[in-house]
């Protein structure tokens, strides 16, 4: 962890990251997206760091702090705290380097996350409640150890690392306008700004934050970095509390502005994501397309590229997403009504939903629950849906033809 | 429609549709998949339609078809019956053109597909239960009208279009030993092996259907075209009863093998491309993989493009792999315990829970239910956990500390 203000990191330093990298990091594509840009009026380029190894863009800052030790160094061993994407990245990057390392994991990290970082051959340590607990326990192994420290953003080297997608963006897109960037402790866009504000002054530079988690957006605004009693928000791999203190500096410098989202429009992103461009973002990662989606960031008919930063999001979430984001749009709906129970009845039931036009997901009959009457039955039904106004329809046939009907 | 076959698709045919759709339809990527080559024993290359315009390949062969009417013929509009993703490619392809589309889907069509392709702009007729009946409405319509009947797979023109995979595939993997391709109607695989057997004549060419669709394994097996009493299986885009016959001519020709895949290993091919490849995939989309993935094919050590012909797959469906898939492999698990109710003992299960470093997904605590003794809660836990040996460890954990444990 540097605590060394005097000397940024330079252009310099993100071209010979980047040099070195060649072969061991994905250069992974920006692609133009036809349905972002439509719904967003700008030329909206994905670049897709979900593809990238390990799930995210992470990998890069540590491999290229990993490349800077001296051998010394290396054959003590590196060490890091994380909950996710960089534990994946470091693991992975050591592993290569024939470097040991040990990770300090939250408890309750997400079991596929561990097994993750593992599989890449880090030792793993779960200790502590959150990340802050494990990233104490983290230094005083450090201590113990004489390891090397890597931090997940505030270090020159990994904010070189992270750069390089700054340079990757403008060879591919020279004529690019602006880069909208995912910032948690501002590693990420500490790099792509030096890249890009050096190159191509012009280009604005757009960080955003969850609602929930709006740390640097806070010090940014305040002039000074500014702690958060907590960070809570779907986008767990930007949830910081503190920024960095060499990423806020560059930030102070280089960066246009940081807007914040909050977790529904980050949900809803997700989703298009996956319906729209078939791709399997994070939370942090659609951070991005979700403030430009509401039109935060005041941009029109500009080449903007947003960067999806990673993509390791738990399934569990992903199937939670999809089921509260379809009762958002209407596209889906569950009611209740009871029914004579008698043969027939069911059916009738089903005659009428499927003449409005709405696809049965799923029912439950039930007559045993102890607040139906006797001979009734309770119907619970899941509905596939077209928008808001189709359950409308749905509910007021029902109602018309008898039904009583409570939408849950 | 065809019904000559005197003429089969020739090179030519394909190097002529492919010239002629640069700037309407993606050149896909074709990307290693480490992952996929690492399980599997071969160098295994991803052909990505899932990212094509519309999710799917059918666009190829629907333009391709457009291409070659008469002005006569696209005055008079287009019409095509499809449950999916040829509805959407016939509908782009003909609002590109500038001609009419009638795509006549299935009453129960997915909402969403439905809404692609009216957003596309073609007519949408609802009609009959299943796609045989939407093909019987639209032949009929197709009589009334006189708009040429785009067919989904056994038309020469629309064959020719799907072969420009196979050019793409060759193009950037010139030293290609083997190709796996999804089978229904045939269109695909006869479009892609005219191409690359023309060419390279020594890469084997493998076709994989659904084994509850697999109506061209069984026409091929038996030397004569087949038609199977239903079809059903979670790779909709391929269900298909009856081969077709200009296909089924061209495969029996040019094709090694056809092999078939139960729907367990094509929802496990969905979730691990979803996981560790980030990307939706549909069930079709899935299968080449699964069949890589379980051995059937018998290749190793072999530079081999799998094709990812779709990605349109009902977000609820997916919610659904994701939960099943993960209960069979173990990583996740519900039980019902019941505890007395009384502060501190739902404290004392989760703290056992934790100890077991499982982590809780979900609880449900009901003491309402009629079938649990009055002071006493039934406790309904959710967990994500490792493997099926962490859900013995847990539950051993439970009983030897008293509880009594159902798994559901």
């Amino acid at each position: 962890m540097s605590d060394t203000h005097e000397q940024a990191v330079s252009l310099e330093d993100i071209v010979e990251a980047r040099q070195s990298m060649q072969g061991v990091v994905h250069q992974t594509p920006l692609d133009l997206s036809a349905t972002f840009s439509a719904l967003t009026g700008n030329r909206v380029y994905l670049k897709t760091e979900n593809w990238q190894k390990t799930g995210s863009f992470k990998i890069r800052g540590a491999f290229n702090k990993l490349r800077c030790l001296s051998a010394e160094e290396r054959s003590r061993g590196v060490i890091a705290a994380s909950a996710g994407n960089h534990a994946q990245g470091v693991a992975y990057a050591a592993a290569q380097a024939g470097i040991k390392a040990s990770v300090v994991m939250p408890v309750g990290a997400p079991v596929s996350k561990v097994m993750a970082t593992k599989g890449y051959g880090a030792r793993v340590i779960l200790a502590g409640e959150g990340y802050d607990a494990a990233y104490r326990r983290a230094v005083e192994l450090q201590q113990e150890t004489g390891a090397t420290f890597v931090h997940a953003f505030d270090d020159q080297a990994v904010i070189a690392g992270q750069g390089t997608i700054g340079l990757e963006i403008l060879e591919v897109l020279p004529e690019l306008e602006a880069v909208v960037v995912p910032v948690g402790g501002g590693g990420l866009i500490s790099g792509v700004a030096t890249a890009i504000k050096t190159l191509k002054p012009d280009v604005k530079i757009l960080g955003v934050q969850a609602d929930g988690a709006a740390s640097m957006a806070v010090s940014v605004r305040e002039g000074a970095i500014r702690e958060l009693p907590q960070a809570g928000t779907i986008a767990d791999g930007i949830a910081v509390k503190r920024p960095g203190s060499l990423t806020f500096s560059i930030i102070q410098g280089l960066v246009d502005d940081i807007v914040t989202v909050p977790d529904e429009d980050i949900t809803t992103a997700i989703l298009m994501l996956l319906e729209r461009s078939k791709m399997i973002a994070e939370g942090a990662g659609a951070v991005a397309l979700a403030a430009l989606l509401t039109g935060r960031l005041g941009l029109s008919g500009k080449r903007v590229a947003a960067i999806v930063s990673g993509g390791n999001i738990d399934v569990h979430v992903i199937s939670q997403i999809i089921e509260r984001g379809l009762v958002k749009a209407g596209r889906f709906v569950s009611m209740r009504t009871v029914l004579l129970d008698r043969p027939g009845a069911l059916g009738r039931l089903l005659s009428l939903v499927a003449s409005a036009q709405a696809n049965v997901i799923s029912i439950t009959h039930d007559r045993t629950k102890p607040n139906v009457p006797i001979r009734q039955a309770e119907v619970v039904l899941s509905l596939e849906t077209r928008d808001s106004e189709h359950i409308n329809q749905i509910m007021e046939l029902l109602v018309r033809e008898g039904y009583c009907v409570e939408r849950l």
